[in-house]
């Protein structure tokens, strides 16, 4: 792997509580790794490649620690009905919402759905995403979670971005199990979690603990199964109703709770006592059209670190925009750009149990972005214009 | 110029009252325009370049009707300090808000507001708009105003687009006026709207017709000197309250009035008869947070064209995408699809007077995008992927 240094540059470490800004910055890669990070005063003598920045600014490349991007088929033509006036009720009696993508996604073979995906992971990786986080949840059976995960797999091998899987078979319960939670839930926790971890395919296990998803008692169950194959959790938690989700998620050391509209303040303190992260979802917010909050003031006094993500999903949140998220977080969430920022890089890291990036450090992988901008803010200010200059994933530029 | 045959495709010609779609349709383009639209089963013998749109749908060249494109400076420092709690009152003394960009804009030259606007065009021009509007306003004298609208000529020769100018002098009082409004307005009428017109640089006239901007009377005497200049105007009206400014705009037979969100029956009904296009613009909607939604029901009643634009500028929508104000048209105004493809195709052709773009017909300009998608409603259901496959502007591939 080839080494260079970057140089006038203003670098973004997210090292700090804030932006942790460094002017006339240096910083140095060689194997795919941070060897260096300061101003041009401290840098060390170097024969490496100098790379120009032109005074743009360097973030750790973006982290996208919550989409469910593989699936199949599309749901257009019931966003138009809806907007039609046919009542959600109808649709679903019809066959529609998460059930039409569940069909399409089964039907689909694992090179279907890589190829379906591939322009969702271009819009991604065009605006400087360098990890992402993929669920599984719309196979809900072992032979079609398999395939979805395996086709995230496969997407990591083919483009140059790290994919971190996510097992979500307690996303929903699949026609077959209709009216028997409890009985799909023991399919999950005994079959699709343990063959699945077995087979390598997954990084962190999810639930969807909800009035119309799981219960509390279905989630327990779903995380003592995670436990025992050895993987960390996460949980979609309190987006439309409290449900106590995020405390029970708490005892179980998971890594984040997600969405938290509903989000109480035994919540709060439960998640900032067990180093939980919250990942706000603001594109669902407003596809949805929420208007109830997350308690983001609560969050901030109990420092909780909070990321945000896209939630990228054919149902609630059919935006493939990071860049859009950080808009929409400082707009709609009234998030700091500061927050926006770590909320994409360190905290989205810490959501998925990465300590080897989501900062500038000597050490941490070389991850990076440069923009074409002179001031952070930017990113959560101006959208549409991209102003991703250039990008690194362990230091080979793509 | 290249004459062509598109074929293999859907065409959303919009025609009639929706998409006007053509299934398997065929669309013959020579010395710039269109010459046939219709079904394979009718089209003519060709000996032209045949082009495979492998099943995609075309629709006429995307045009954004409403933006104020070309400024200097940016406002995200403004934007970090509103997240961090100071007061806009507090900014504006500090001389923020439009009178930083007025300064910025004022101390650029014409070359460099050109180099500034060039990022925010491009990311227009790939989303796949054809011709844009471009609002002057942050001059607010007769020399700074002519380099806007200047920068905005140089910008239509220099890159693939065709610009639409409109002047908008009384978009502010300019600080040499603080106090006079009139005695502002005076010169906006008695020089600046004659001279620049004389100068060929005016296609339109606007203003800002609201509490915070020019009254009804002053509006009236701005509209009064471009029926001299034989200028067609449009108005900013009734987007923080409603001062019956979209009446008024009627009664000068205006292109548009646009915002509308305080816009009262009366004003919707004087807009019908006008035949004045209302002209949405969700994304300073979403950026103000505003909750009060503009009255599609009343326009659709009283049959008044919808079109819907970015209202890009750096203050109330910093916002460089046509394709997102189409998720937002439909997500947050619950426009249906249709409403939204013809907000951005035939309505904003009709917002800026121009009878020769807008639709798929024989004998318009030859401005067509190609999607890759197969059904025209993902154009505002899913966003970030940018499913544009091509373009062509006066038949040109770009
Ligand atoms: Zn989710
Ligand atoms: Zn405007």
């Amino acid at each position: 792997m080839s080494a260079f240094r970057l140089e006038n540059v203003r670098l973004a470490t997210c090292l700090g509580d804030g932006y942790g800004l460094i002017d006339d910055g240096v910083i140095d890669v060689a194997d795919g790794v941070i060897q260096f990070v300061g101003g041009r005063a401290e840098a060390p003598p170097t024969s490496a490649e100098i790379i120009d920045g032109h005074g743009g600014v360097v973030t750790p490349g973006l982290i996208d620690c919550h989409t469910h991007l593989v699936w199949a088929g599309d749901r257009a033509n019931e966003f138009a009905q809806r907007l039609h006036g046919v009542a959600y009720a109808d649709i679903a009696t019809a066959g529609g919402g998460i059930a039409s993508t569940v069909r399409a996604t089964r039907a689909a073979t694992q090179e279907q759905l890589v190829q379906q995906t591939i322009p969702r992971l271009l819009a991604l990786i065009r605006e400087g995403v360098t990890t992402i986080e993929i669920k599984s949840g719309y196979g809900l059976s072992l032979e079609h979670e398999r395939k979805q995960l395996r086709a995230a797999r496969q997407l990591s091998q083919q483009y140059p971005i790290d994919v971190v899987t996510t097992l979500l078979a307690a996303h929903a319960i699949p026609p077959e199990f209709a009216g028997d939670a409890d009985g799909y839930i023991q399919v999950v926790t005994d079959t699709i979690i343990p063959k699945l971890v077995a087979e390598g395919l997954v990084d962190a296990v999810d639930a969807f603990c909800e009035k119309v998803g799981f219960t509390p008692a279905q989630t327990k169950r779903v995380f003592e199964a995670a436990k025992a194959a050895q993987k960390p959790v996460k949980l979609h938690a309190e987006q439309l109703s409290n449900q106590q989700g995020s405390a029970l998620a708490a005892r179980y050391q998971a890594l984040s709770c997600d969405h938290l509209e509903y989000l109480d303040e035994d919540g709060v303190r439960a998640m900032a006592a067990s180093g939980t992260v919250a990942v706000l979802l603001p594109g669902a917010f407003y596809f949805l059209r929420e208007t109830k909050l997350p308690p983001i003031d609560l969050l901030r006094q109990y420092q909780v670190p909070i990321a945000v993500a896209t939630d990228a999903n054919p149902g609630t949140s059919p935006i493939m925009s990071l860049q859009l998220m950080l808009q929409m977080a400082a707009t709609l969430f009234r998030m700091t750009p500061e927050e926006c920022l770590r909320g994409v890089t360190c905290h989205a890291a810490q959501a998925l149990g990465l300590s080897d990036r989501g900062k500038l450090a000597p050490g941490l992988r070389a991850d990076l972005c440069l923009w074409d901008v002179t001031d952070p803010a930017m990113l959560a200010y101006q959208f549409g214009t991209n102003p991703l200059h250039a990008c690194w994933i362990q230091g080979q530029r793509r």
